[in-house]
């Protein structure tokens, strides 16, 4: 009995999420659903990513957590708007959670949103949020059999950015093996190496933003 | 109508768990429970642990996995008897496929049976397994908020194996702040810094082990 119901979940979450692309999509705002472990350096990205691009874009950041806003308190510093979900627990975030993050920020003017996930390689993979895309970061301290053992966020994914190659001098981390992973899973995959604590790789990173930014804007 | 079934299933969990427990007890069995974020180091300590205490104790390893049998390999590379349960994509073990595992796992003379959990903070920590104890594992390239960012597993544990620190000269993580956070969700817990690469500190960890045997032989 409980796969009817967890069909039932997904489908309502889905009709919530059409709602929310839809949206989106009418006011050319490009929004990505960030995702990964616990640690892997979500919230750092943003920090250096809001910090960077302010100049560019109008952004904002729908945060997710169990509970605290640690998060949230670091994505405001950037002076980037942030409204923060506690979950209570909870291991994901769904299109329901996010529309009622978006009651208290005004998309109006806004050009990217990012919505940082629970860390949790599983159960926010399956809950659409009305995203353009789902970002995987993977931490090279993680290992690189990660893409095979958590195939799903790999294989839907747009980019995956592997975090902390500042790092790679010290861990047992192939960046050719886990891109061959994540391929067999996911032929179109965008791979970034980025270091958020050195800066290394970011500029790539800033220039998929712009790229999706330019082709959003030709769609809607 | 979301709330009744989930409490029936934890419901549901907790007697099957309750029966493993007593099975358990009667047999003297000391089992853990292994529960970290992906990559934390779960099948690197147990490798380490199963080669290490192999002539003290007859152990053995129920694996959980979202799919492959990669770390199940490793494990049984070490001599020991491995039971792999893949979850197919589910984020978490449950009394049900442990009691499931047992079939294919003679329990008759094991001294210690650990269940490394699936890859993931959040979801496994609400499921009983019949454990003697949960222990948490935390790799410093996580970051020393992770107590406080996700607080069961912490509150809950026995044991907090804070992983890897040999990196500890190359990230930004204080010992101390993660284990007075973890201190202040759980007063008992036992704060073990380990590095399963170089093996410092694991002394420590086996040392552990054997006081819980031993407490374990006289209740039984």
């Amino acid at each position: 009995m409980e796969t009817p119901l967890a069909y039932n979940i997904l489908d309502a979450n889905d009709k919530i999420a059409a709602d929310l692309r839809a949206d989106f999509a009418a006011r050319g705002l490009l929004v990505f659903n960030l995702i990964s472990s616990p640690g892997a350096g979500k919230t750092a990205l943003l920090e250096r990513t809001l910090a960077d691009l302010k100049k560019e874009f109008a952004m904002a950041v729908i945060e997710g957590d169990l509970q605290t806003d640690n998060d949230a308190r670091r994505i405001a510093a950037t002076g980037a708007k942030v409204v923060q979900i506690n979950t209570g627990g909870g291991c994901h975030l769904d299109a329901a959670l996010v529309r009622t993050a978006l009651e208290e920020l005004p998309l109006d003017g806004l050009d990217i949103l990012f919505i940082e996930n629970v860390g949790n390689l599983v159960c926010p993979v399956e809950f659409d949020c009305g995203e353009d895309g789902k970002i995987a970061l993977l931490s090279v301290t993680e290992g690189d059999d990660k893409p095979e053992k958590y195939p799903l966020l790999f294989h839907l994914a747009r980019v995956m950015l592997l975090n902390k190659i500042d790092l790679l001098p010290h861990v047992d981390f192939s960046l050719e093996r886990a891109e061959r992973f994540a391929r067999l899973l996911n032929a179109g995959l965008r791979v970034l190496p980025v270091s958020c604590r050195s800066g290394e790789g970011l500029e790539a990173w800033y220039d998929y933003l712009r790229e999706a930014r330019r082709v959003k804007l030709t769609q809607s």
